[in-house]
């Protein structure tokens, strides 16, 4: 996933006058309470994980399995039973990744594990390094310093529940590579954001300003930038960083839609999902396999409920998030006229940990609602945490449009060892977790598909907690 | 490290005629349980392994590197204060690893992270896959039935504290390409013999028997190996692997040994050691830059006592450990005629662990003093654990020709998540576990060096443990 933002302080914009309370009728949350177990025992999600994570594997955007895992995805929802399924395109630029070294030279010489940024431009590079501690440091370099020379942003991202340390970081991957290239860096390396002790490097997306030239631009392993930093104790360093990769042509994906067709207010629907594109260094399992396959199962299972929920239940694979929330936006666009029916929104895009909060972009009307929806996660050990969270990714551009959204708060702690790197793979996701997980999107869902009343959603103004 | 054999009972050839008992004089005792706490306290271990891991990196026997690693393992001797440093030359083929790939093709196209095998023959094969579930396995398989075939060995080692998994698994990398090349595979593929859940995958040689044709042979990181598993349950897989390596001319390394000159017998030396090259992967901090460091702190730590021990400790950095003992071997031929003067020899190349237990080779007439050297080894937490263990893989030419050895077991439960791939680095050190490491080998090669008597070297009869 990409945190566009996370943890910040609502922006709501209410409307002033006097509103029904949304609530959710007593039978609906009887039925909840059976799903929920139901969802517990049930291991739909874990299989689509592995099946999505075996059988496509890595799925760049853009690649020859994006295709592949855009056919994946009708087929499990028609599969699984959903009533209706479609595509919708998305077209992009694509970027292609074909070969990454780099290594020291001279009386030290010795390989370094990277792996080039989303964006970079391909070539290679003999210069010197020149470290920078944080991306305020690079900032602060004097126009022109870096003529000829690598730049090396050496921040230690942090281990946090919340994945906020990634935030902070967020800079150095997304504007490193154009701020040093404005400077006349040649090339650009940095610390990759993540956590992992272990020998991988982590991708995602950089982007240069207009005007700027593109640079190489890589990732080292925490093992390899610690290397680097004690090279560089003895004396200047120099690296050669030879990068094969870059943009060619345009490329159209689609986002596939499943949906669980409301009884009453088809028109209206609760909307959940993931993406289905990941980074093509792992699988792409906790990002976000996973996600699609949280978000599948739940809409799989109230589709499988004796009476269909009220509102429509719409699960959303979206194509091409790493590389700009691109299917996101074009979603968002399509549907714009349709805001005020996209009644909540809620993404599994944090990976498979287990869900520990609940909060929603709620106005005070259906406060009431989202308490109630709270009490029927809370047996699966999910908190009520009034102001906090924000969509996930995907949906932030349907908030910006004034789309109410639920966060559903996965434990992050271990994330970030997985997240754009070569470890992200299907062993490393738990099935009693994502059972949770699937759990709580059911619950979740199926509940604000029964609510009597509305979110918030509205078109106008953004729901999106402020950047 | 290589196994040769580990954990075997001993077939000792100990003289029957009545013989004068070994014994420590009680003052050599009270200047070990000194050192012991000198040691604990120093970290001159850990400087030598940060050193070379870092200023020298992986050193691939017979790469430019290799002749770093000579230079700086010279340079560390003279700097610490041993009283005789000298090399002698160590010839041998060069294996060179310049490019490794795998994929599988066809529906489920994904690329599949290998490292080849040392020994592999390089080339491109695109074949079908053909399980083995062990060793036998392939073995059984009936000649000529793997014809234009891929081999996958799919057994899974064993996580133990003696490393016993690794000698169970062995033939499956050390032979397997051979049997299955003599079935007329095109080419070979197995599961790493080792337990790490990462994205790393683990080398190490393999030999084809005279007359086999060399094919390329990679493993796969368990990740990867699950992965192909999964997907052969789907049907016939069929996968690409591109090797790019191979031999290419001869190599002269060198051991390189320093010595701390014994006050009353210099002749008569206690050996201890580990090898200065590792395989390209990682670094090789835990194999073997921690024995270079342990051994090398341990006889400077002896060397700065106020009084030199009196018989000499020889610290043996050996030349290509990895690609068959070739500097052990070639260390034993020339040092033939004085297999009696080895008094005792360990060398420390299992890793970083903490050593757990103690036992020599000793004969009857000897085992009351190795029972003392147990005693005071036992306040770092070392067990005497007699009937157990054997030398080090360096020592093994030398105990085949007669020599005494001693064996220092090192916790290896987390050896094999490093062991030969690329998280083999600095980092999965533990500086307090080097620290006991270093006590432990200068607290039995200074009693053994001041002992009144010998520990049964006697050229001729073999003191290894049978394999």
């Amino acid at each position: 996933m990409r945190f566009a933002s996370l943890l910040l302080a609502l922006a709501l914009a209410a409307p002033a006058v006097a509103q029904q309370q949304t609530r959710i009728p007593d039978d609906a949350l009887a039925n909840a309470a059976q799903l929920r177990e139901q969802a517990l025992a049930d291991d739909t999600g874990w299989k689509l994980i592995e099946s999505l994570t075996t059988e496509i594997g890595p799925r760049l955007a853009g690649s020859e399995a994006d295709a592949r895992a855009v056919a994946w995805a009708e087929k499990k929802f028609a599969e699984l039973g959903f009533d209706r399924v479609w595509t919708e395109p998305v077209t992009f630029p694509a970027w292609q990744r074909r070969s990454e070294h780099a290594q020291v030279l001279g009386a030290n010489a010795q390989p370094l594990l990277v792996t080039a940024l989303g964006g970079s431009a391909g070539g290679e590079v003999e210069a010197e390094i020149v470290r920078f501690a944080d991306f305020a440091a690079l900032e602060a370099a004097p126009e022109g310093s870096l003529a000829g020379k690598i730049a090396f942003l050496d921040y230690r991202m942090a281990r946090t529940r919340d994945g906020s340390g990634y935030g902070d970081a967020g800079p150095i991957r997304g504007r490193g590579p154009s701020v040093a290239s404005s400077k006349g860096a040649a090339g650009y390396l940095m610390r990759s954001i993540g956590t992992s002790p272990h020998r991988v490097a982590n991708t995602g997306m950089t982007r240069f300003a207009d005007g700027v030239e593109p640079i190489p631009a890589a990732a080292l392993s925490l093992v390899d930038a610690d290397q680097l930093g004690r090279l560089l104790e003895h004396g200047p360093v120099r690296v050669r960083l030879a990068l094969d990769c870059g943009w060619d042509g345009e490329y159209t994906s689609q986002n596939v839609i499943g949906e669980i067709t409301g009884r009453e207010s088809p028109e209206q629907v609760v909307a959940i999902g993931g993406h289905l594109d990941s980074w093509d260094l792992g699988t792409g399992a906790v990002d976000d396999a996973s996600g699609i396959g949280i978000t599948m199962a739940a809409g799989h299972l109230i589709g499988r409920l004796p009476r269909k929920p009220k509102r429509s239940i719409r699960v959303i694979a979206f194509a091409n998030e790493e590389q700009g929330l691109i299917g996101a936006r074009q979603y968002a666009e399509r549907h714009a006229d349709e805001i005020a029916e996209h009644v909540i929104a809620a993404e599994s895009d944090f990976g498979a940990g287990r869900i520990y909060g609940f909060n929603t972009s709620a106005p005070d009307h259906a406060k009431a609602a989202t308490r109630q929806i709270a009490e029927a996660l809370a047996p699966l050990g999910i908190e009520y945490m009034p102001g906090e969270g924000g969509p996930g990714p995907d949906f932030i551009p349907v908030s910006q449009a004034g789309g109410a959204w639920a966060w559903l708060a996965q434990d992050g702690t271990e994330y970030f060892d997985l997240h754009h790197n070569a470890d992200d793979t299907l062993d490393k996701v738990d099935p009693e977790a994502v059972a949770q997980n699937v759990a709580a999107y059911a619950v979740f869902a199926y509940l604000a598909a029964e609510a009597e009343g509305d979110f918030g959603s509205a078109a106008g103004a953004s729901q999106a907690p402020a950047e």
